[in-house]
């Protein structure tokens, strides 16, 4: 077993190491992250890219995406609050940035809660996501095409539930699929890898999901050719400022100051000793 | 006046019972809430279901009514940012929530701005609102059917002020009708209450009065039959939340994020030893 | 230079009694500030004009304008996450406001990020807005009316790279110009005075500048003949707000929560000793 646990150390050490990497790289760079994402987390999401170093541009209108989108260098696409006016820029965005070889993100938020909702969701995992990151429910509704296994936004699944939907949704749509939950779950169809770390008060503030999926597309602005690492890595970085914010908290609203405090305040030596990414 | 003051210290804890039994049951069930609401509430609203335990759903758009509304648990329709595009899918919704015999909230935010504002809450108090909770002014405004009563969106009233417009509206509506200010009313048209607990910076917070009416949603889910006794619950529990958040709070900003924290971690003895409910 | 020394003193002491005697009238007389803005703003917006004072109201249909925004102190238009829908609403409640008298300003937010924005933000500057207020980008942008100036929503200018911009706009819209950065640039088209307050991590927070926009509408609502006086005053009270969270604060969300709460507090003696504007 001894070397099986240093190989694992090791492992955990270059994890560590590129995603430490990719937050300075990301800090140096400032890439700009357009995202086209829902009312609720418009705040969140914006305050998360802030603080990880990142530019936001919350630009929705279809009428600037010719002119804007080619300038960006990641785009986020998140349906929470999604209504027919909105789709034809999340359409246009996604057209645009994989012309001008810029990847993007796709949150399918409450994939399953309709048809209409639904419909719209597996169009845009049709249009070449570099990256789709969901709870169980939200990956196993786009893995089946179907209503139902989703309650409202939050998930009525654990993340291990959704691994083989995971990976058949990666497989079929030639993104990386990650799933949130206890264990963070990124897979590119074949190597899934999970991450590990985070605390469970995370769910009980809104739009947590949807903030980690624009540092997502923060991490893969900077590393586009390697989508499963930099996923990955802005998972675990992230569940790295909620542990260390938890460790603050006294409730979910000081938890997600601390957790902003903490993402950016960020050091190696906090990635280096916390950060926990396995094979699965 | 000895068995006076034993009945109302007999009353008292009999609220204090009913309410922490209700917010126990909300932490249990995680009731589903569909918040068609304005833009500058989605956060507060969200993070004050989450923290209370139940799950929000901001789902506004008109498509997603027929699928998605039938399986909440209630339903909360506030006309913040009202524009003539959100109109149907709240009329819609409140129509599928009746028919589904889901109890559904109305806060009618600056009813009297506008001739168009005021039209669309009057429509709406015919949809068969289980409760309606504004200020003052609002509840005047519905009351009378008139303009001017309203100073934007903070209350020139009140809450004493509008006693009988609310009993006015209560008995013309069949709605519960709460009144906010300095001591909550809460009426049926007959019997009012009053609910004493908060402090006035929380009306220094934008979005206060939005998040209550959203808690009061999560209260009437878990107690559909005794919605007058729900909503004094709920507006009792946020006023100690806010009690609480206030011996540690240096302003309004402070005092929002320790009253979010106070109500996710309330306990009983805290709702046993500060909540205060009369008759009026 | 004893002289001049002493004039600047005086000068100092002068601006910081204006300063506060502004903040006191907005205390006291709590002016309605309508504002037309993005929806990553509205949150901070409305907690900064409550924090200060002011009575916000986020109020945006066409349809209201007629009856709400006569009754308006101020009005305050932000095109952030503009999309066509709300520009014609825009237009007219400037229109309306300036019909009735009412100062309005206008935060050209990514002024230079697309045709259409640009566009846009060349109608409202047309319509005589009392003071309009962005970074150095969206200035330079405006006054050459070209694109390509902004990279998003954050500036690639430092303010002082844009005075010569900031007065040729000014001149040529009548309008109050304000640029914010490291300094902030107040001109009339020919005066230039400098706002020295704040501290670099503000940029750090959404919607900081959105918020200061909204502080200035509230100023100028008080003191509408004064509108330069009242816009540097605005930005040296938001500044030293900050300045005082900043005492508090561990990154960028405990302070955002420590400059709200140190607007709502501010006294006289931390305005006299911390206020700095300079003529440039």
């Amino acid at each position: 077993m001894e070397p099986r646990n240093l190989n694992e150390e090791q492992d955990q050490n270059s994890w560590a190491l590129n995603a430490w990497t990719l937050l300075s790289k990301l800090r140096d760079q400032s890439p700009l992250i357009q995202c086209i994402t829902n009312f609720v987390s418009m705040d969140l999401m914006a305050n998360t890219l802030l603080s990880a170093g990142a530019s936001p541009a919350m630009i929705h209108s279809i009428e600037e995406i010719q002119d804007f989108t080619p300038h960006i260098h990641a785009l986020c696409i998140n349906v929470g609050t999604l209504s027919p006016a909105w789709l034809p820029a999340m359409r246009e965005a996604a057209l645009v940035a994989n012309k001008a070889g810029k990847p993007w993100i796709l949150d399918p938020v409450a994939a399953g809660a309709s048809r209409f909702r639904l419909e719209a969701c597996l169009e845009l995992v049709g249009l070449n996501p570099s990256v789709i990151r969901g709870n169980g429910s939200e990956i196993i509704a786009l893995s089946k095409a179907s209503l139902g296994a989703t309650k409202g936004v939050d998930s009525s699944h654990e993340s291990m539930d959704a691994m083989e939907a995971a990976k058949s949704l990666a497989q079929s749509s030639g993104a990386i699929v990650a799933v949130s939950g206890a264990v963070d779950i990124i897979t590119d169809g074949h190597r899934v890898v999970g991450a590990h770390n985070g605390v469970s008060m995370m769910q009980k503030i809104t739009a947590t999901g949807c903030a980690v999926t624009a540092l997502i597309a923060a991490f893969i602005a900077v590393d586009p050719l390697h989508a499963l690492e930099a996923t990955a890595s802005a998972l675990s970085i992230f569940g790295i400022a909620g542990e260390m914010g938890m460790d603050m908290a006294k409730g979910p609203a000081s938890l997600r100051m601390h957790l902003i405090d903490s993402l950016y305040n960020l050091d190696q030596a906090a990635v280096s000793s916390r950060l926990k990414v396995t094979s699965l």
